[in-house]
């Protein structure tokens, strides 16, 4: 087989690094580079050299952010007395998205799993507990509530365990999540766990 | 909703630019290479801006490359008396993958397409009429065959005829691709066009 010019076959590799993408996507893209202004790939490339160089981790709720504290520590707007806890800096944006929370942030970034040797200490949840302690807190203002949103799968749901027994003793509300149907769902295609939890958590109308 | 950091939605944005990635995949990837160490990041970055700045188009074949005469043009052990006409780069590198052809390629870049108002002078069709001028091929070997492999869909068919009306003035053998059932397919499955064409080529055994 002829060899392909260097620079597309560097970029057919790197691009195949990426999770989702296999040879064949990679080759498409790089192909689809090729032909298409230079303005696109270059701004790609500007963008992947700012990424690390200018992101940072805010030191209080340890999400991604370009300073620190982050906007969402650093807003006054905010309620600073409920503190929702999540695995990854995209359920942050994915929370954020519906507009349906104005509390704080904190990302844990992972979720206890004995199968991949993640435990608590990886997690930042001594951060967590330091934030907690009365007198932590920008403003002085008191966390009264911890809502945990971890994924609702079985190291989520052992992370949520784990903090549950965690705070408890501090003394705050500590809250998760409601499971149910999903709004759009079809009730027959339900499995059966989702409509158990459903059945469990009926509600009055 | 809170503001992403700077860098991360300037990278979504970018990824979000390519063909088949949309803002969900583009997220995705934004995060994984925060995750990941940055040398994966900067290797895509610095592949990207060789891509353009490091190739060209043969000027013999029009194929993508990184010298003038490409690699296949200027390999001396091919088949200089039969050239495969291509739409596109990434069609060369599927018939090289075959292994099965050793002739030169002539890249047309794209297909007439009146729809998208892409006609006969948009691609590299006095290019290949120059080519074909006896005496203008290297070591003066002169084209007998002209292998027609255009898509096998609508603008790929009419490419085909227009080429072959083109050419077989000049005397040349104007050959196209096969059409049949595909190897591992079910013939129950096969559509009417490919089953008909199947029919018509039928083979002696």
């Amino acid at each position: 087989m002829a060899p392909l010019a260097q620079p597309v076959s560097n970029l057919i590799d790197a691009f195949s690094r990426l999770p989702g993408i296999g040879p064949k996507s990679a080759s498409r893209l790089a192909y689809f580079l090729l032909r298409s202004d230079e303005e696109i790939a270059l701004s790609l490339a500007s963008a992947l050299q700012e990424l690390k160089a200018e992101t940072l981790f805010c030191g209080l709720c340890h999400n991604i952010a370009d300073k620190d504290p982050c906007a969402i520590c650093d807003n006054e707007q905010r309620d600073r007395s409920i503190i929702c806890v999540v695995e990854e800096p995209l359920d942050v944006q994915a929370i954020e998205r519906t507009g349906s929370f104005q509390g704080l942030y904190h990302v844990l970034h992972g979720a206890i799993s004995p199968v991949e040797g993640i435990g608590p200490d990886d997690l930042k949840l001594h951060e967590l507990l330091n934030r907690l302690q009365p007198g932590r807190q920008p403003d002085d203002v008191e966390t009264r509530e911890l809502l945990v949103a971890t994924n609702p799968n079985l190291e989520g749901e052992a992370t949520a365990m784990y903090i549950a027994r965690l705070i408890k003793p501090l003394g705050l509300r500590v809250t998760r999540l409601a499971r149910g149907l999903p709004t759009g769902g079809d009730l027959e295609y339900a499995d059966e766990m989702t409509l158990s939890n459903a059945l469990a958590g009926r509600l009055e109308m």
